[in-house]
């Protein structure tokens, strides 16, 4: 992928990276140096210069802690990629200098067992997470180089992969384990791209081949550790790691969401270079089980805070949902995985809605704040005193003692514009899977190509894309160019236009293909004129049914309190709901706000105090307001829903 | 009161107390001995004898086993009571003798300080149930007593009863403590009514006014316990135990549901007896908050399994509900206590609320299989699979480990003789709380009267009373007779006929006060027309929002997955329900039946894995069919709801 190159530049999401970049980024280094006033301390770099030796204490935080080092440099470099910052390559430079000095001879490198348990590493690879970290050094190696250039991050993360690749597999002497917590095979792909080393392509796949065999290696270890867990309680549980069954044999998603969204985002990178069928068909089985069956309309997975886990399929709960940042994350590099593998519009689909509901709506405006925990809907007082809801937050909090989250926020929005392309080896297919204003460049049949995209999504449907051969000589460059029809659009197919001219176009996979020869100054218009409809969820869904969600494109809405009063659980839509659109710039940044129909509960006569009284149809008229989820918790912290009954 | 007997002979309820003394009390009997297959074991009777001596092992259970044995003492003496029975009383006669051998010289009585942490007596007031037992045993000797004049439990009970009296309270040398878990304090009241002595009446008292003095004894005990506890975590949370404010500062239901309504049942006791305006004014408070905004439609109280508490006002999620059978049994005895303080039918109501829904729905048809958490809202699969949902059993179980509510379910069942009418001291008032079928006799002004009740609740709304004056000579007897008005009766008065004729009555606190001088053999006739009823919930209550209840006279109904298919969820009311009432004799050994029109989501066109679409509004009428909901759970493992949206 070497000759491609994407740069955002875009009306709406430009604002983002450019907060990631001048915000969150230094906001998240003070935070790994403990300098956020009123917030829980990352201790990080604190742990890693303990490690190094240059300081004296004991080890803080949890036992990833390391990871977020590491996600905040992968963050870091990708900005540098994209905005040269020779201030902030110091800065990194200088912590990739402190990693090195935390790093043992023989190339290990985690700063928990090299402060808290030395001569324990490697004992609990159940719980422990240090192929886990591991997994982020090199994701954070591989991005640096590709940024800088700098060998600093690699060559450290190469001789921890290295001795990692000495001690797993399958020969004498070899450990025949794998991670609680998947993650290093991703990023050992990542390494083996970055390197063109193939004995890290061959560890990821040991370590996918090793998961779920039997006798289960969890269970040995945990034997061996005279039956001690750090957090579980009792036998250790296989399915909520994953190790339940040889991957290839899972069809269900299980246990906890991160976890499960690693490891089939690495399941597919491997089904792909290696060509298993077994492989890309397991990835295919749990795709349709976790987005047919177990994601929420916001791109959420996850739907009990007790393992941060997946339950069954269709217990889809608004209220005590989990919907964890990082696992709808997960979902992206997965569904990502999944078009390179065969391009399909569903798995553009998933992403986009993942994307702009359930990863957007986690940061504050002020990309400072964070959701960990994306509920559909919320009843502050319930979150306060219900310790069935202590884990729905009503607002964004400043950082987290577990903060995964976060980091992986800004590492996903500073490299986003690796998920709007995807361009085969040959340059012959190019498909557009977002609609987000970029330039691409790629190389077809020898030629530099250029694409540029203009979009105004998400309020409005019209994309423009124009085509420049540098040194063109109007001979023609042919290449197939694929547009992405989403499926919030109508049964209609969308016009398209070259050079003004109506153009009809055949349809693969869910993408319009339009096949001919490229001429320099070719413009096209795609028309995907956005609609607010309501949705309904499959009757399976007990949570939902008989309500309906409001969605504007790839946008989910929902309504506050701030607009609508409380309690918002009285509010139903009118049986005609005549939702209209407007504009309403001075609202959060700006949106598109949707109004409707709807009726309340007529409260008079409820005196004080009593709770249950014959019914009464009497029910009050109102217009309602909606906005968009990912705007949701930005003003004075109140109700909230995405489902509204009809 | 012990000029007042009163037998039940109804037509609903002689169903079940005889269920309770042919089946109940023999099963559990079984259960206390470890008997039951597949069931987990009580260790109770096991506990007793190892801490008598006639057996060697560890304790086993919960620290509070003790009190499942002197539960099922209890209900056996009110079985004994109605139905002599020489072979149970001998039973009985040898558990007795059994806990005399446990007894400690000084009095002391407790298996599992005796046998598990000799001298650690007294040192966990917090969380060790010593009191709490001792209550429990206390009740149980009074019964005894009051049904078989015997004193060997009561002896056994005043010995323990006279340690406590010398270890606690406000003298030198004394523990200023109390118990964590309320009980004892309203046993001691029944203690004092049964045996005359002021000094239980005095010890209650104290407990009573401890509880929450600052500093707190509680805290001081942990700190003194090196900071241990045996389930909490952290500093004990004062108010799980009720135990953060004086209780007659108190306002608000907190903490523990069954602890809660245990207190306050005593509360309500002292300040009949004393006539302490500031606690009776603190129970009115507490009850207007507990049953106005923290009570289910069914009766059960305490809205999350997450120490079986109380939540906030109007937090009454239906499906992940607690509503322990325990704290509704609490409830009524609080009430019971209410209406002796003060006879408000709204008392009566709520009595009578969670007797015919949340009580009696906790147990089986087989009278052998129990529920704790008594739900509103079922999804089978939800049960299994999310642990959101674990405590929501779709099925009631054999016996549980913590098994305090079948033996309460029996007490209560056996006693209920004593709900159902309140007698003034002078025999000048008569108030009838409950239409149930029975026989009263009392006396007033120096004569014997009975007063016969035939009602054909909960099925239809005729009640009868005969006066039966033994040697009348017509000269009349003058005395009150107040009927409840129901709560779920309609806005008319009901018709009143004295001896054929109609009568006009004035009514008070919700009773129609007949005030006349009765002859033998007078007749009424009671007239409450039963109606089916759609009931809303408070607009405050969430969880109820757009949803209706039926209800028919006491009865809450529920739909069913065995009548009305799955998912239950996507059944709405229709715009006109129409209900028709039909009697089923053969279903569920006999009920009455509500149908009624509805609409079902039409799931045609979702194909399996597609989770969303646009709303379709085609709907599906069916004609719904609603069973009482203290028989549901007797058919095969389905869904069930309450609540349904219109």
């Amino acid at each position: 992928m070497t000759n491609i190159q994407t740069a955002i530049q875009d009306h709406f999401w430009s604002h983002y990276s450019e907060l990631v970049r001048q915000t969150v980024i230094p906001y998240q280094w003070e935070a790994l140096n403990d300098r956020i006033q009123d917030a829980e301390p990352s201790y990080s770099i604190r742990n890693f210069r303990i490690a190094a030796g240059l300081e004296v204490g004991e080890f803080g935080g949890w036992i990833f802690q390391d990871s977020d080092l590491y996600k905040w440099l992968e963050a870091v470099a990708y900005s540098l990629k994209r905005y040269p910052d020779p201030e902030l390559e110091k800065m990194a430079d200088g912590a990739i200098g402190l990693i090195g000095q935390a790093q043992h001879e023989n190339g290990y490198l985690n700063t928990y067992f090299t402060i808290q348990e030395p001569g324990k590493e490697w004992t609990n690879l159940y719980e422990a997470h240090e192929l886990y970290c591991a997994g982020h050094l090199f994701e954070a190696a591989v991005a640096y180089y590709d940024a800088t250039g700098k060998r600093n991050l690699l060559d450290i993360a190469c001789r921890f992969a290295d001795l990692i690749a000495s001690l797993f597999g399958t020969n004498p002497g070899q450990m025949r384990a794998y991670c609680g917590h998947p993650e290093i095979e991703l990023a050992l792909v990542k390494l083996y791209q970055a390197t063109g080393e193939e004995r890290y392509l061959n560890l990821s796949l040991y370590f996918i081949d090793e998961r779920g065999s039997k006798p289960s290696y969890f269970l040995e270890e945990w034997e061996r550790r005279g039956r001690t867990t750090i957090w579980a309680q009792g036998e250790p549980n296989l399915e909520v790691y994953q190790s339940h069954l040889p991957v290839r044999e899972q069809s269900v998603a299980v246990g906890h969401s991160v976890r499960a969204v690693y490891l089939y985002t690495a399941m597919a990178d491997i089904a792909r270079l290696t060509g298993d069928s077994k492989l890309s068909e397991a990835c295919e089985r749990l795709w349709a089980n976790t987005t047919g069956k177990q994601m929420y309309i916001t791109g959420g997975i996850g739907a009990t805070h007790l393992g941060e886990a997946f339950t069954f399929d269709h217990d889809l709960p608004n209220d005590t949902v989990y919907a964890e940042t990082c696992a709808s994350i997960g979902m992206i590099f997965w569904a990502r995985r999944m078009l390179q593998l065969e391009a399909k519009s569903e798995y553009a689909d998933v992403m986009e809605r993942a994307l702009y509901n359930n990863v957007l709506g986690s940061m504050a405006k002020d990309g400072k704040h964070f959701f960990y925990v994306n509920p559909l809907e919320v009843w502050p007082e319930a979150s306060a005193k219900s310790p069935d809801k202590f884990h729905v937050k009503p607002v964004r909090q400043k950082w987290f003692g577990c903060s995964c989250c976060p980091p992986n926020v800004a590492r996903l929005i500073s490299s986003l514009d690796e998920y709007i392309y995807g361009v085969s080896e040959d340059g012959q297919a190019v498909h557009v899977h977002l609609y987000i204003g970029s330039e691409l460049s790629f190389e077809t049949g020898g030629r530099k190509v250029s694409l540029s995209q203009k979009s105004e999504l998400p309020w409005n449907g019209r994309v423009e894309f124009s085509v420049m051969i540098p040194g063109s000589t109007n001979d023609g460059i042919a290449f197939n160019l694929a547009l992405r029809i989403p499926n919030w659009f109508g049964s209609e197919r969308p016009t398209l236009t070259v050079n003004g001219e109506t153009l009809q176009y055949h349809v693969e996979q869910g993408y319009a293909i339009i096949n001919r020869a490229w001429n320099d100054g070719d413009k096209l218009e795609w028309l995907l004129p956005i609609e607010t409809k309501l949705i309904a969820a499959n009757p399976l869904i007990r949570a939902d049914a008989g309500k309906a969600a409001i969605q504007r494109g790839p946008l989910v809405y929902c309504v506050e309190e701030a607009d609508n009063g409380k309690p918002l659980a009285t509010l139903s839509l009118a049986d005609e709901p005549v939702l209209s659109e407007s504009e309403a710039s001075g609202l959060l940044g700006g949106c598109v706000v949707v109004e409707g129909n709807g009726v309340v509960a007529d409260q008079s006569g409820w005196e004080e105090g009593l709770p249950y009284r014959p019914l009464s149809k009497k029910r009050k008229a109102v217009r309602f307001k909606a906005i968009p989820y990912y705007l949701w918790g930005n003003r004075e912290p109140g109700e909230m829903s995405v489902w509204l009954r009809y």
